[in-house]
């Protein structure tokens, strides 16, 4: 613990997701008072047409 | 607010997947009370080797 | 399948979480062409100290 | 219920996914004391790039 | 990795939660090739008016 | 979008809680290349008894 799951749309790079892994676990870690390698981090990558705001697809509103 | 996930078998179309996400958005807002616009819905689409019903996988039981 | 997970402030009545329910299980099973009965719905409360946006609590924000 | 999700590395063939549905779904049977029939597992499968460990990815660590 | 999240209605003991943790990690790390202390195990505990199945609630059909 | 969900220990502070929103937010909103506006936090709290590593429970490990 603790175990963060961040749910993003696809399309990062590797190095992206990496440096955001990177300052994810350092902020919790130093924010919680926790070890950094206690942090986990679960990546869940969504496409536009499956992440829905306010009845319409992210993909329909063109985000 | 609400923050709504749906997990689901892959298959669907994106005009099925709209239709969810404005029906889903609706009903949720008419009965929690909130504006359409703070609901936010995450689609999961899972294939039928990775879900289980009763120790046996969908795939298995010919879902 | 599908299993819905609903996450939302709590302070609801039981009867608007019946409600809702109701009306997403509807929905989902109308446009995914699922029987109702196959609609499972988790409903997960949260605290308004216990969510945030752009970088406050729904609670320091006066949601 | 229960309903139980795995997040694991992508990878496994589809018997071990059969195995290991079967056998979560017998130990959380037998220890919860409910029918196997009630039991639901999702598979959540997860590359080596989007799982961080200590501020590192698994790829990245060679895990 | 892997990272087991169980969901169940609340009101078992904290014995039967050792023993479900236990046997869950013993058969995720035999059939998964995996250590068992590479194992975590997530419990969400429900109250039977925050599950739906078929559009009642699980208090509502007395489960 | 993103939606980032922050598993935890019960036991921290209201204080404790917005510096790790305002921190993770900060850090998430840097490298993904998002405004912090569109960054939504979870927090889920367990119990000690409710969380396994290596098949014994955080509260039999003394954590």
């Amino acid at each position: 613990m603790p175990i963060i799951e961040v749910n993003m749309f696809e399309g990062r790079t590797s190095q992206q997701k990496r440096e955001m892994i990177s300052a994810v676990t350092q902020a919790v870690a130093q924010t919680l008072d926790v070890p950094e390698t206690n942090v986990r981090i679960i990546i869940r990558e969504l496409s536009k047409d499956n992440f829905g705001i306010g009845g319409k697809t992210a993909f329909e509103l063109g985000r």
